[in-house]
């Protein structure tokens, strides 16, 4: 964890998930190669990291590499990452672009209590022998761990009706 | 896990995460509940959930509540759930629904090494004190685990053009 610096008005929980028994146990297989080594030159969403126009890469790990198979028939994929050097006990937080200090689960940020990223990608090569997938963009460090890889469905995950209310 | 009938051609990975020592942890931050008690009734995506016309509710943790706010400005949110019910070790699977088998990575099957479910829901409403949330349907067993809930944005989310080639 390299730790973020702490904002004001943000609150913790009374427990810190990253201290605690776990529920459950993720296996990473895989890693995601970004352009992107530190915070500060990483994108802070996909919109963002399109901007850059700057390809990345999936490294699936050997074991994992047959479950390839067919991915490539996907123009689209949706890939989970854990953000492992994130901070997980936040329940509010007070981002620069926010008007004001909002809950966790109102905010895409890494910061929470399990810090799974959802990565939705263009699918550009597939190389399943050697576990190799280019996509169009991510907004993740360079080294994220990866923990799964879905094909994307336009029929149950497209939802261009999708609103926020400027309300608060 | 209650185990699911191995179905023929399918093939199991060299290892299986239920067994490995995990690389992170998770934990639970609250409860899916669903009107689907056992496997056979439960709809297998969220466009046959929608069909059956179902609301759901979400039961978020006592220390998980605050962060809750700001989420009613979305219309849509991302449930994230722990398919804590699922084998973990097929890399090849059968589906009834397929032509062939095919790589888990290209499935939505919650048989996968990580098994993390997507629910793309509609949010209809939101008791941040008592951490219930009612969605519009969900796709996952009663009592699923929760591990995180992401608003939705159509910005980046929303891919409409994703397609599914027929070619194998």
């Amino acid at each position: 964890m390299t730790g973020r610096e702490p904002r004001p008005n943000e609150i913790a929980a009374d427990i810190d998930p990253a201290q605690m028994e776990p529920s459950a146990g993720l296996v990473y297989i895989g890693r995601v190669h970004s352009p992107w080594t530190d915070r500060a030159e990483c994108p802070r969403n996909m919109v963002q990291a399109r901007e850059r126009q700057k390809t990345a890469e999936v490294l699936v790990d050997a074991a994992w590499r047959p479950a390839l198979r067919g991915l490539s028939r996907f123009s689209h994929a949706i890939l989970l990452v854990w953000l492992d050097r994130s901070e997980r006990n936040l329940i509010i937080q007070n981002p620069a672009h926010a008007d004001n200090p909002t809950g966790t689960f109102s905010l895409r940020s890494p910061v929470r209590p399990n810090p799974i990223g959802l990565e939705f990608v263009q699918l550009l090569e597939i190389d399943e022998e050697n576990g190799i997938i280019k996509v169009d963009a991510v907004d993740c460090l360079d080294n994220t761990p990866l923990i799964d890889i879905k094909p994307y469905f336009a029929s149950t995950d497209s939802i261009p009706e999708a609103k926020k209310s400027s309300q608060l």
